[in-house]
């Protein structure tokens, strides 16, 4: 008998013949003589819509407000889960963030888990229960609903996984598993049993949308073993079977295993490039840059300052393309101030990522990626390395090319 | 300066083009000056959206579960509101009912308010802000969201009001007041400046529609002065205009008006009759009848026994006509052990009462009722009457013709 968490996304959850389905799953579970939390997202399209009736009334909505309204998706699925299982004979009680309680800080919209009471939880798992509690939302010190942004139910999940000290916490989501790269882009994309944690962390902030990264982040932390895979399998297929399915996060690099140089590759269509230029090489320079971009909250990815020539200096930084025009408009306002000779950007570009924890004890990976790119006439842009991930910025019409031919390169296609 | 309560019906709330409107006309009221509560419905349709929803997975929602479900309609319909005032300037913020607290017990759907902290909105009120709570819920001692079955948010409205000790409740609705009878039965139903709160409770639990009975005992219990009024009028009216139209909930009888013998005419097409034919007339015959009719849940209304003959008497009731097969079903599984020689129903009758506190010092509102129905040929099936209520039971088909006769006998289509 072991503590598991469920985590089901909003496909899982789209109609009531859906929750049926998710009902006999964890009825599965809980008739094996486990004890099973479950967390639910909202019904497919419900977050939307309740943003949609929100813009409607304020183009930027209030982040208290839109908390209020948005986490009413999650409240409706937890009781329906709930019923669904009751209707099937099996005990099910279910919970808001609030009433576990699930503590947040008051970022509103974004907000962050502080601390999870695991008192209620307990008791009705000691008396047999399924507890199925909301993602996606906490409770603020001030007793304000606080939500923790899109994807947070996976966060919510690996959290309670965490605070419960759950043997596993399973991602029952619409693909089955990570893979090495998006099959819709490399068709010979293969699907990793394992990836480490910190493969998966660089893999999940780099736009890869199998898990929200702060999740990874949150199973890295407190070591929580977490497994994505399929809801769309039959919900009575064998136990066994479905809890070794998917892809596991692990915590140990195996040494038994064969380790594979690169795990993945990554892309990202949603950048643009912008570059101050001519700007004094002097301290402060890039807090300069980035202080106003940053106050006007728009976030900021690849971040590269050129070698200074003659006490000048280039710097160049990438922002999603929603914030492009935004980010333009900031820098304008200072552009004198900082002393720029000019900014320049450019809405057309894409990254592409390597990672793996090979890399670490493997060199030429930079080389071998670089010759690649060369081989099939890419030019770089940008490029950014981590301890176990190389990314370049690359002009968006060579992205899928690029991708195909650095998963060729690294043999990413065999076992 | 004066401490208002403003409740709006789901019709009020239906759209965000609807929301504005409300927006606009509390922020009238606040801008001449008042604090104001708002406790806005659920959007029309969403509550049976959600039960709907329930009712997919299981037959009879589990109660607790439901209100976890139900609730959340008025949770986004606050947050709405709330962007709605933020969106024009107003200070505005947003509560669900456990975060005010409003306390309830436990009995889920049909929950009933215990107490209301005002500690939260009074702060904020006296910091200027608007401030929307939701309506129909509360939290009982374990936390678990409770909700007050149908109509519930007038209760809640009503219930605030006293709690936070509002010069007035203003229940926005769909119609303009309460009128001497449903104008869609008689066409000279006149709608009625002032109502006592005996009166209004009388109508109110004899079906008419206009506020929730429970709703009226609140105002008369804690002596809320309580006003019906339309939500359709354009909401930038004059504020004096608006402050004194609709129908008034009084709590004195007011000796300088000519007072009004019979106030209004209600009606309710939803009864059923069952009759328990020749039962011993000994102590306890009612209960061993009606014990178990109420232990399966269903709500009686009239009840009458009849004089006994030769130690047996007739036990007559009324039911709604939803809960008829059922109680017959249960009064069969008994009919032996109480002795009953039959038991006969009828679903097809209707209720006609004629209320009025002037009846209390008026002889002959009785006979003059009874005249003119005899006068239109209509046959009486049971009588029952409290102190300013006369009601009776007769077929369906003559129900209509019953409300016109008695509407026109009483003079109320005068002034």
């Amino acid at each position: 008998m072991a503590l598991i968490v469920h985590k089901y996304g909003g496909t899982s959850m789209g109609s009531t013949d859906r929750i049926k389905n998710v009902a006999a799953r964890v009825a599965k579970w809980h008739d094996a003589g486990h004890q099973i939390i479950v967390v639910p997202s909202a019904m497919s399209g419900e977050t939307n819509r309740l943003i949609g009736l929100a813009k409607q009334l304020m183009e930027q909505p209030d982040p208290r407000e839109l908390d209020m309204i948005a986490a009413t998706g999650e409240q409706v699925s937890v009781g329906l889960l709930a019923m669904a299982l009751l209707a099937i004979g099996k005990p099910a009680v279910s919970y808001a963030g609030w009433q576990v309680a699930i503590k947040t800080d008051s970022a509103f919209t974004k907000a962050r888990i502080e601390s999870i009471d695991d008192t209620k939880v307990k008791a009705d798992l000691a008396a047999g229960k399924i507890v199925i509690i909301t993602g996606f939302q906490g409770v603020d010190a001030n007793g304000n609903i606080a939500t923790l942004g899109r994807g947070g139910s996976d966060t919510s999940a690996v959290a309670i996984a965490a605070a419960m000290k759950a043997e596993e916490c399973l991602i029952y989501t619409d693909v089955d598993g990570v893979y090495t790269t998006d099959p819709r882009v490399v068709s010979e994309a293969r699907r990793l049993n394992t990836i480490t944690f910190e493969e998966m962390l660089e893999l999940a902030s780099l736009g890869s949308k199998v898990l929200q990264s702060r999740s990874v982040e949150f199973a890295g932390n407190y070591r929580v073993p977490t497994r994505v895979l399929s809801s769309l399998t039959d919900p009575l297929m064998p136990l066994e079977e479905e809890a070794n399915s998917g892809t596991l996060i692990s915590f140990e690099e195996d040494t038994n295993m064969e380790q594979a140089v690169i795990s993945g590759i990554a892309f990202n269509r949603d950048e643009a490039k912008i570059t101050v230029l001519g700007v004094p090489d002097k301290p402060g320079v890039a807090y300069h840059i980035l202080g106003p971009v940053a106050d006007a909250n728009i976030e900021v990815d690849m971040i590269i300052q050129n070698q200074s020539v003659e006490g000048k200096t280039d710097f160049t930084f990438t922002v999603t393309r929603g914030e492009y025009a935004k980010a333009m408009g900031v820098l304008e306002g200072v552009k004198g101030e900082i002393g720029a000779a000019n900014i320049v950007g450019d809405a057309k570009v894409s990254k592409v990522s390597v990672v793996g924890v090979g890399m670490r004890s493997h060199v030429g990976v930079a080389s071998q990626m670089f010759r690649t790119l060369s081989e099939e006439g890419i030019n770089i842009l940008m490029i950014s390395t981590s301890e176990i991930k190389i990314s370049v910025l690359i002009d968006e019409k060579y992205m899928e090319l690029a991708v195909r031919a650095l998963h060729k390169a690294f043999d990413l296609e065999k076992e």
